[in-house]
């Protein structure tokens, strides 16, 4: 039995790894009977077993982790260039044998992987594994490994890209086609781009388990987004898909670093950490043209209220959004 | 009173201007219960005419006819090293006059216009008519000139991109971000990868009024498309989006032709005439490599059948995807 029938909305929280995830967050949405998640990315083994702690002390609901799957090292040439001026390029596993170690005792009600297909051996050592894919081929090779579910990310997503192999030119599928050709009985958990009940009713009719949100949170109070992301997202400013702050393709809001480096080489995670000084200080500064304002295209929808209040509101538009639909058919 | 309210199915045709287009085809559609649509764009007004008369023949029931809007001629030195060694590039307002003229006359249930937005006196002289749009920003400058419907395209969407100005660089939107960010009362009709009655009930979910279906009726014996077109379709191949073709951007799926140009001009209809003799000729040979296989994201869903039949499928399944969602909520 998946995590998900043991809901009482189909609504999941996407992980937001990088500063918007918190335990505060994450409760929230399980106590208002979603699925909330702990973002294990960039965290070591240890922070994350804190993390997980923390959010068992605010909820007794069930709880997913999302993983990062590490990649191959880029070779420095294809960077080198790119990163001078910057800070130090290094490539990290992102503590991945610990982590999934970590999974294994402290055993979540189910761990979701981004940026990669685990191998079927590690997959089996999880109880529930999902796998984030972003065409029919990941797809497919997801299911092959053993995957419980597929978290079906559509190109209108905030925050990362999930292609297990980021390259120039790699195609992008929306979400709604996504979720049409990937043929399987697993459960799909659809995301990108659902900011209202109407669309998380869309993605359900389009035949997903339940809907992952993630930027429609980024402005509740729980959640640990820096003020000039904040500001940013209260605006309709245009997004669009960059390599410039991490090497690998990623959905912010559009601007000046971004736009700045149009071209930026595929060298993750060696180009995050290039670039994590220059985006901590103009943190602090409040400058929102050098940071990675991660944002799905429907950003500006993002209402700044408690995050049991967003879920809440989520659910009740998707059932009044399906009771519209039937009086259209 | 929409024409949307007379239908027995939510579901429009998409135009297919350029050889797709068959008064056969529309009438399917109108007599299932959609609104089948004409293709204005390519023919000269007299054409256009005769099309219109040959569906009245063929049907009782409300249809479409689609116009484009004709833009502003490009500067040779913009495309004329493009164009080098192919035919003739030139400029046309598409019989744009004769074409307004001939709607006053002729008077579809519903104009829809792509391209762009034509002025406020431009739309007072249509019955019911409907603009394209790509944007936020563009459905607010159609909603400005009177339109009292807005054909909402998303990125997936096959075919040319509806967008007012094209440029490098323009942000594209999802069909369902799309859908969530524009609000007006008037009807939307949403476009883009729509391949299943699951979509469809989908876009209805997001609020649409309608959903309109290009790609998924490309391979039905009504419709004019070419034979090689028809194989590609019918395969899982990946779609891009390319000026390679038209110098307008637009989603087909990628074969040689896109892949050795993907940073052709902006430069429509320039382009599009300068590279018809080598797509007829390839079309005459068979070689999908050198034609426009326009498609949405989605085409490999696309199914040989009557019309009818996949007019009837799409409404079936959209009732049976609504259902199944009732139940996850």
């Amino acid at each position: 039995m998946s995590v998900l029938e043991r809901l009482k909305v189909p609504i999941v929280l996407a992980p937001l790894a990088g500063g918007p995830s918190t335990p505060e967050l994450a409760a929230a949405v399980c106590n208002g009977g979603g699925l909330g998640f702990v973002a294990g990315g960039y965290l070591t083994a240890a922070a994350l077993e804190e993390r997980i702690g923390a959010l068992r002390e605010l909820t007794r609901r069930p709880f997913g982790v999302n993983l990062f799957v590490p990649g191959p090292a880029s070779a420095p040439e294809t960077y080198s260039e790119y990163t001078r001026g910057l800070g130090e390029p290094r490539f990290h596993d992102d503590d991945w044998d610990a982590k999934l170690a970590l999974m294994e005792r402290a055993k979540p009600d189910v761990v979701s992987f981004t940026f990669g297909c685990p191998s079927r051996e590690e997959l089996a050592r999880m109880g529930e594994a999902w796998v984030t894919v972003t065409s029919p081929g990941e797809a497919a090779l997801a299911l092959a490994a053993g995957a419980d579910g597929l978290v079906v990310q559509g190109s209108e997503a905030g925050g990362h890209r999930g292609v297990f192999a980021d390259a120039p030119g790699i195609t992008q599928y929306g979400l709604l086609p996504l979720l049409q050709l990937i043929e399987t009985s697993k459960p799909l958990i659809a995301t990108g781009g659902i900011a209202t009940g109407a669309a998380v009713a869309a993605v359900l009719s389009a035949g997903a388990a339940a809907a992952q949100v993630g930027t429609a949170f980024l402005r509740a109070p729980e959640a640990g987004t820096a003020a000039a992301h904040r500001e940013a997202l209260a605006t309709t400013r245009e997004t669009g898909l960059t390599r410039a702050f991490t090497g690998r393709l990623a959905r912010g809001i559009r601007n000046r670093f971004m736009d700045e480096h149009p071209d930026a080489p595929v060298a993750y995670p060696e180009i995050h950490f290039a670039t994590a000084p220059m985006r901590a200080e103009a943190r602090q500064r409040g400058d929102a043209e050098a940071i990675n304002l991660w944002a799905g295209e429907a950003h500006a929808l993002a209402q700044e209220k408690p995050a049991a209040e967003i879920l809440a509101e989520l659910a009740a538009g998707a059932r009044e959004a399906l009771a519209r639909a039937e009086k259209r058919l």
